[in-house]
């Protein structure tokens, strides 16, 4: 599967002895669509206040099928190793790196934490100056260049491999940048913390911490794939009383009952739209809507079906179309708020490992096998793919 | 000027004895735009859970502006007595009214408190379920009609004259529901506290209640009207290190410079848009932004001119373009947040006689006296109208 190289590190200082470029597998795509070729990769050492990782978990999230298929122009950057939610082991650090070491366990977060900047010492976000979220990113912060290489077929030549979403996790190894990379409870079963590193939190974070859901409430998802039944999860924990699931695909439902959504709305079926229903059914709308489909159109419907007055939506879907806001601006007269969430609001380094912790002693209750529809090996990624693009899987991890 | 007719009250209860019609003057606009005409109306008694106020003092804000030119058409329903801020004293009180009696100092409210609704209720908004702002609304709640009546010169008819924003304050009396007028301390000199019911109230109120605007923060304003004004009031006292002022019109920055703004931008002498200005000047963005000029071109400008990650924008112009918001969704992953803010988010009923206590007591420092530029007799409420239109006046108050 790997092997350390012979080729010593290019000259950059690590603090690891056996730090050198290791040649291991990658599943690299080569052009929008394309299917995923598991490549041999080269992966450099890590550079200053950079951790390589062994990857022994991935799963696969919407925001890697939008990047697969390229449907955002501006982030085509190819070849590419994809992959932001993962879980592993440290297998080296480079200078500077203190809060981590060889043999840690930890998961890479996609939306950094570099502790550091004015963004990080603010309550008010989880956007790190440096190393926050951005599909634009495709090489390290530190010199602009990529970590990975590989052999093109097509000539023979080595030519880079571009990073994604700080993390790029279809790989045996992947390089990040340490304001990406959580330390956790090395007792915790990495497997199920892979999820943590980005679909589950998101969902269950933007119930906690963006809209602070409170006991008694009433809520209104829309879209459940993984992030919207996190949420849920997240809603069901704080105690809402009425959480309503909103899918044109009913087979989504059982999942759903089984995350304590506790009622479902299927537009396909309705007469009128969801929002008028959900008004019924919630005496004038729900306290909190979500909307996890990335479509504008049910935008427009969750933010519509909270109640005037307090109702709080927090987009969450990736919004692709140049379309604007289709809302008019005499309507935030009306109470209602809008508002963004990104990894649920979340510091990743600050807060996750309190999370893993409480996870592990039962305080918190997220049913993460919940989540785990399917398990293939790493080989099969393409099928793992499908099956998200199919609707078929929530998760579906990856052994590496 | 005013005369108790020997009509009765239609055989309407009230509590109180002398409560017959009484025929005063009003100011009534017959048509959009055209000159208000000083006529004699009759003024009903009040209805249960009505009261019946003698105006003593009226200015004017610029939602009665638009309303008298019928800039939406819906709201045309003439003829009308407009004017909603105002302060006066109580003539007489309808079954049912309580906290209220003949001679008590009061403000009218155009955004009702009913203190009984799920929303009164509500920790989360100050609009009441019954008698929330509504500018289509020209009639009592309780019975659907009006209060008012006048004679049509044209015909020698009498009709019904139709209400305005739950108030009609340009009248020596006025009759409104209980839930829109809140007893103030009597002693609180009422031409200032005229002010406290509609724009001063708004401004501040943003600033506190729905920016919740801290200590050393950047705060930016855009459009220097009385509300924008009350607004840099709100942020001074809070302790806002930076307060800029953002408007077309320079006249407004030496009034601006009294009431605590810091810095101007005129966007008309700029080569480059404010919100890069504004950007330059503060280090990535303001804390906060007001939009008070319902522009929708300045509120895009108000949004990105905030700093990501916590940048937060108030809308608190009136939007009467059909054009919606101008922003798109992914915009909102950026961390910065937009709401509206009607009446400052205060409870009208609730929380006004606390704020008059503390003005009295000095406890806080409104300069009140710094909004009334002008002052007139009621017969020359065309020329306080002029006087706003021309941006000349931020208020000019009517003595009636």
């Amino acid at each position: 599967m790997e092997g350390i190289s012979e080729a010593t590190s290019n000259g950059q200082q690590t603090s690891n002895a056996q730090s050198k470029i290791i040649t291991c597998k990658a599943a690299v795509v080569w052009a929008p669509g394309e299917p995923f070729i598991l490549e041999d990769v080269e992966v450099e050492p890590p550079h200053k206040m950079e951790v390589r990782i062994k990857i022994l978990f991935a799963s696969i999230c919407h925001t890697d099928l939008s990047a697969w298929k390229g449907e955002n122009e501006l982030q085509r950057a190819f070849p590419r190793i994809l992959g932001h939610e993962a879980a592993g082991v440290v297998e080296s650090v480079g200078e500077g790196v203190e809060d981590m070491k060889e043999g840690d366990h930890v998961v890479p977060i996609f939306n950094g934490e570099c502790g550091d900047c004015a963004y990080c010492h603010s309550e008010k976000t989880n956007l790190c100056n440096k190393f926050r979220v951005n599909p634009f990113k495709s090489v390290m912060v530190g010199d602009g260049r990529t970590r990975f290489s590989v052999v093109d077929r097509r000539n023979g030549e080595r030519r880079p491999v571009y990073h994604f979403l700080n993390t790029s996790t279809f790989a045996e190894y992947t390089v990040v940048d340490f304001a990406c990379v959580v330390k956790i409870n090395p007792e915790a079963p990495l497997d199920k913390m892979c999820l943590l590193s980005c679909g589950i939190s998101t969902g269950v974070g933007a119930a906690w911490n963006t809209a602070n859901v409170t006991k008694g409430s009433s809520v209104a998802i829309f879209g459940l794939g993984a992030v919207g039944l996190a949420v849920a999860e997240g809603a069901r924990l704080r105690g809402a009383s009425q959480i309503i699931g909103v899918d044109i695909n009913p087979d989504k439902f059982a999942k759903g009952r089984e995350m304590g959504i506790t009622d479902f709305v299927n537009p396909k079926e309705c007469s009128k739209p969801a929002n008028e229903i959900i008004k019924e059914m919630t005496k004038g709308g729900v306290d909190y809507s979500f909307e996890c489909t990335g479509n504008l159109g049910v935008l427009r419907e969750a933010f519509v079906s909270t109640h005037d007055g307090w109702g709080f939506t927090v987009v969450l879907g990736i919004h692709l179309s140049p379309r604007l806001l289709p809302l008019h601006p005499m309507e935030l007269f009306d109470g209602r708020r809008i508002i963004g969430c990104v990894f649920g609001d979340f510091k990743g380094k600050s807060e996750l490992p309190n999370i893993v912790d409480k996870c592990m002693k039962g305080e918190i209750n997220i049913n993460l096998d919940g989540f785990i529809t399917h398990e293939l090996p790493f080989a099969e990624i393409n099928r793992a793919f499908q099956l998200l693009e199919e609707g078929k899987s929530l998760r579906c991890l990856l052994h590496l």
